[in-house]
Order: structure tokens, then sequence, then C-alpha cells
């Protein structure tokens, strides 16, 4: 059977470091606007134990989240081996476009993907460029979105990155500022040529809840006294309900797309789940190892970068599968034939999952 | 041959009447910050003959890019007949998200989709919603991913919005200004189930132009000389590059579309085209005829609504097919069996064609 593969990736870690300790000199508020009782120390402290976060990354004034995109692009295009040119089309991933620092103002026109598309210096006409607005999780649904359009004949090559500069949109005054990063993660989808070969995309599964959840994640005003009535809007989470909302729900995701796969739990090598924090990212592994009856989950299967570079939205699971690939995440590597999974959670809120034989 | 078939149709005119004459006590200002030596009176009929254009709507504070996309919506999926359970996907094009009044700051997390979902009351989570950004040809772009979702069997039954409130992004010191509207359109694509219908999508095509002509529409600062250095970002457009480049590259996306569907020239019942401005699109459709060696267009090819809408971005197309499927455009209307064109260009630079047998 003839699958769709990933034949290279690429990405763009930014390069100014963030740590936890220079949050030190932080005023945290709650969202009633009251400054949380409790030294910035021990705050960071708990932040710390809860999402495994030490440190992230943010892009300097010279990146933007299209640039960043290009820079992903670039090596992704660059280790698959396919001319540029015959790319069908490039997909981008992000949620608040380009940011300038400090302007809040988000640049949607023209689509990071138009950006994109000229930065790599592409000429094919044929080649379609349009962005994908699906929360976190919109990098591994444009991964799904090209999986279809190559089986329906329509694309023979796709170009999909997710890319975000969440440090230009957050509010420092909200303690969750310090969970959010910057960066971009980039793959090249191909119709595979090989015969009876049995690697790539399985299956996928996806998913969008939009009752009561549909603004845990969404823009918000600072929690300082002085923001009150002030316009500008900065990212949010209900922090308590998105787990909830995760733990619930992405389990029951990952074992529709496992069970489409037609593999069986005891196959699967390695998870690939979106770095939004250590603590739910394990409990959303023992959930899904639960419903299988499976109450140990196994060692070495949840590859973690969220401890150096925090949580970049859509750029967290191609970026994490890149370093997995390069022997750049300690007690993890792939070989031919593994059964892996991505997984993703996010605004929407949206969660979505892909089986794929590496 | 099963196709895919619109099943419903909705729109949403918003109820402000913004009309040419209301511009008179405008300072026009070029883009080199010089006030336009000509009296407003002058600058608005020049306007007027050009576009076409004698008045736009505007959404009032009660509506905004999302909430008009769901009156919208809500129309198709009662016109279609089904039941909003079934739907597989809801598309959202747009390129600003949801605007409040003088803010300037686009929202899109949630994305328009979900909350689109969300006003709809859809509980099936296996219902995924997401937004594309692809300029003005967005609504047209999410039909033809409609398109290849059906194709590849991911889905059955499609909703797929433009919606757009470019009311609230435009600079007032800037003549173009006066093109911009808003509005939003909606349609239900399904899998055909008659057998041996001919009825339904019958070809696409589409294309990205990402060299110098990237950014010929994209965000700037606004023409006053009080404006200068202020940060806050219009759209803004290079009005005699998008109308040499769409003259160029519009009438071969639809002719490349209309050979690809197998049908002829002559079997053409009608073009809704993006309602940019009527000089553009009558050359567009003049040029489009020239390509078959055709001096002179049919009378009655080409339905407008721009006179009383302006240009709505992703709004026009499924608004004017509405109104045109409503008898509501004078001289024109369709019968069963009917060869008709959907074509569109906007920011990118995009262009796309869909032809469609009534």
């Amino acid at each position: 059977m003839k699958r769709n593969i990933i034949t290279g990736t690429g990405i763009c870690i930014p390069p100014f470091i963030r740590k936890n300790e220079d949050f030190i000199n932080s005023t945290f508020y709650n969202e009633d606007g009251v400054a949380i009782n409790k030294p910035s120390a021990q705050i960071i402290e708990d932040f710390r134990k809860i999402t495994g976060i030490e440190e992230r990354r943010y892009a300097d004034a010279s990146l933007n989240a299209s640039s960043m995109a290009a820079i992903a692009a670039e090596e992704a295009i660059i280790a698959s081996g396919i001319d540029r040119e015959t790319i069908d089309q490039i997909i981008v991933a992000h949620n608040y476009g380009d940011l300038v620092p400090g302007s809040f103002q988000p640049d949607t026109v023209p689509s990071l993907a138009s950006r994109v598309k000229y930065r790599l210096g592409i000429k094919n006409p044929s080649c379609v460029a349009y962005d994908v607005l699906f929360g976190c999780p919109g990098w591994l649904q444009g991964l799904i979105q090209a999986d279809c359009f190559i089986k329906a004949g329509s694309a023979s090559k796709c170009l999909i990155i997710g890319t975000e500069t969440l440090s230009r949109i957050i509010d420092d005054s909200d303690r969750d500022s310090m969970i959010f990063a910057d960066g971009a993660g980039a793959a090249i989808l191909e119709r595979s040529e090989l015969e009876n070969s049995d690697k790539g995309i399985l299956s996928t599964a996806a998913r969008s809840d939009c009752g009561d959840e549909t603004f845990f994640i969404g823009l918000g005003t600072a929690y300082t006294p002085e923001a009150k009535g002030c316009g500008t809007g900065y990212i949010k989470m209900k922090g308590r309900k998105v787990y909830e909302y995760a733990m619930k729900h992405v389990p029951e995701a990952m074992k529709d797309c496992l069970d489409k796969s037609g593999a069986t739990i005891g196959d699967l090598k390695m998870v690939f789940i979106h770095q939004a924090n250590e603590k739910m990212d394990e409990g959303i592994l023992k959930a899904f190892y639960k419903l299988y009856g499976i109450d140990k989950m196994p060692d070495n299967i949840m590859p973690m970068s969220i401890h150096w570079l925090g949580n970049s939205s859509v750029a967290t699971v191609p970026t994490l599968y890149h370093l997995v690939k390069q022997q750049m995440v300690d007690g993890y590597g792939l070989q031919e034939g593994d059964l892996i999974m991505f997984a993703s959670v996010g605004a929407g809120m949206n969660i979505n999952a892909v089986c794929y034989r590496y």
C-alpha cells in the first residue's frame, strides 16, 4: 500500500534564552487583578514543578513568525532532497500571524504561507500557499490536510509548517506567560513511491469541541489593575479547565487514531505530544494506556523538549520530532519500522492525532 | 459520475449603509502623505466610474466577522435541509479575524470556525472546525479544499463560509477605503447521492504568485501626516499593480479551469467573479473570452453586486451566487444544467476558479 511519508524536517529555535530566574522581579496577578500573595521565587518554583519548564526561547527583533517558518522550511526542503519547485502546497499553521514586538497587532495579510513562499524563492505558480488556524494542533492538522490532498490526487508534495511568536502576545503580569515560547517546525510530506512499503501515515483523528470549551483559550486584557479597560488583548488560558478537558478527551482521540491504524498498543514506540505542560502530558499518556488496561506506561515512550523550549504552540510537535530524528533528545532514537504517534490539543478546543510508521 | 454539489447557501448583509456621498467631507491623501489636490466630490465620482461602487455595507457594533458567519451559515444549513450534526467540517475563510471597532487588533484565537460552531450549537465533536487564510479567494479555496476532503473520503458534508469586516481595518484618509465593505456568505457542499448526475464541481484551479506580488496587498500605516510613525496597520493596496496582475493571470486561471472541466466556452452560462472593481472585472472577462478568440463577451455573463455591496473580500463570491439563486440580481437566473464558473483574486497574490454544473 502506498502511503504518504515525511521525507524531511527542519526547525527554527530562536536564539534568545529566557530562564525561569529571569522572571524573579515580576509581580504576578490573578485574573481578578489581585497580586498573588507569594514570593516570585515560590511562584516560579511551583510553576517549574507542574510544567517542567526551566527556560524558553524567544525570537529576537530580527525574527518573526514567517521568517522563522522559512528557516525551518529551508532545512526541511534540503533534508528531503526535493526540488523546491515541485512542492504543490505550502501550509502554514499559526495563530497570531506576524507580530511586531510591542504592537500586539497580528499581521495576517498576505498569509504567512505567501511570505514563506516569497522567502523560499519558489516561483512555480501552481504551488498553492495558505494558512490554517486550528489552535496549537494547527501543524498536525496541516499534516492531516496534506495527507488528504495527496490521497485526493490534488498534490504529491506538501510543505507543512508550524510557527508562532507567543512572546509577543503575553501578559507579563500573568504567571501563565512563563509557559509560552517562540519557534517553528516544518516537514515535507510526499506520496511514497515504494510499492509494498508499510511506512508513512497509517491513520488520523481530529475533533473540535465548541461548547463552553470554545473560550478556554483566547484574548483577554492584562491582569494588572492599570490594564483595566485597556483594549489590548493578550493570550489568556483557563488553565484548570484546559487541563480537565485535555485529560478527558486527548486519550480518547489517541485511542481512536491507534485503533483505526490497525496496530496494537504494544507496537507503539513513541508518542510526540504537544509540549503544553509536563504533568498534563504525563497524565494524558497514563490515561491513554489505561484505556487499554495498562496501568504503567512504558519507559521512554514520551520524549520531551519543554524543559528548555517551553510551549511554542504549533511548533512543538514538528520540533520535537525533528530533535528525536537528529538524536538530540537523550534516551530517544527512531528506527525504521517504528510505530509512532503525533498528538496535540489546544485552542478551539481542538485535538488531533496521527499514527505513523517510521 | 458522483460529484460534490452545493445544496444550500446563505448570506449576511450587514444593515449599515454607507453611501458614496457620505465620504464628501473626507480629506484623501496619497501614499506619500500629500493631500490629493482635487475636490472630494470629484475623487468620489472618479472612484464610482472605475469601481462601480455607489454604496457599501458595514457591520454595526452588534456584529463581527464570526457572528455574521454564523448568520450566513444558519441560512445555508436550513436551505440545504441537512441535520447540522452531520456536518463533517466547518471551514471559515477570512483575513482579519474578529475585530472590535476601533481596536485594530485581529482576534483569531479561538479560530472563527470554532466560534461559528459554538454559535450554531453543533455538538458533534467529529465536526472539525478550522480557518483558512488565502486573501480574498479564501472562500473559494475553502470550497476547493472541501471538494478534496470529500473526494478523499474524509468528509461527506462541509460548511464553507467567507466573512470579513474590512470597515474596521480601513484608513479613512486613503480613497481605497471606499472600496471595502463587510459581509458573509456560506454554502454547504455535499457528496451527490445521485448516480449518473452531471451536477456539481467539475474542475478547480488555484495559483499563488509570491514574488514581488506578495506585498501588493498588506498592512501599512495611515496616509495622513499625523499617522507617520504610528504603528497601527491598515489594509493597503497597490491598486495599479493589483490591476495589472489580475488582468494578466486571472483569465489564464479561468481558462485552465474551464479546459480541465471538459466543457467548452460556448457552454458557459455565468461567471461569479470576486467583486473587486467593476472595470477590472469586465476587463478580466473580456481577456478571458479573448483567450478563446472571442472578441465580444456574451451579454448577461457576469452578475454584479458591487454597486450596492462594495468589496467584502472573501464574502463576495458566495454572496453573489446566493443573490442570483434567489433571483435578486436583475436579468440573471440559474437553470438546472447551467455551466457556471466561480473565480477570485486577492492578497497573496492568489487566484482560483471552480467550474460547476448547476
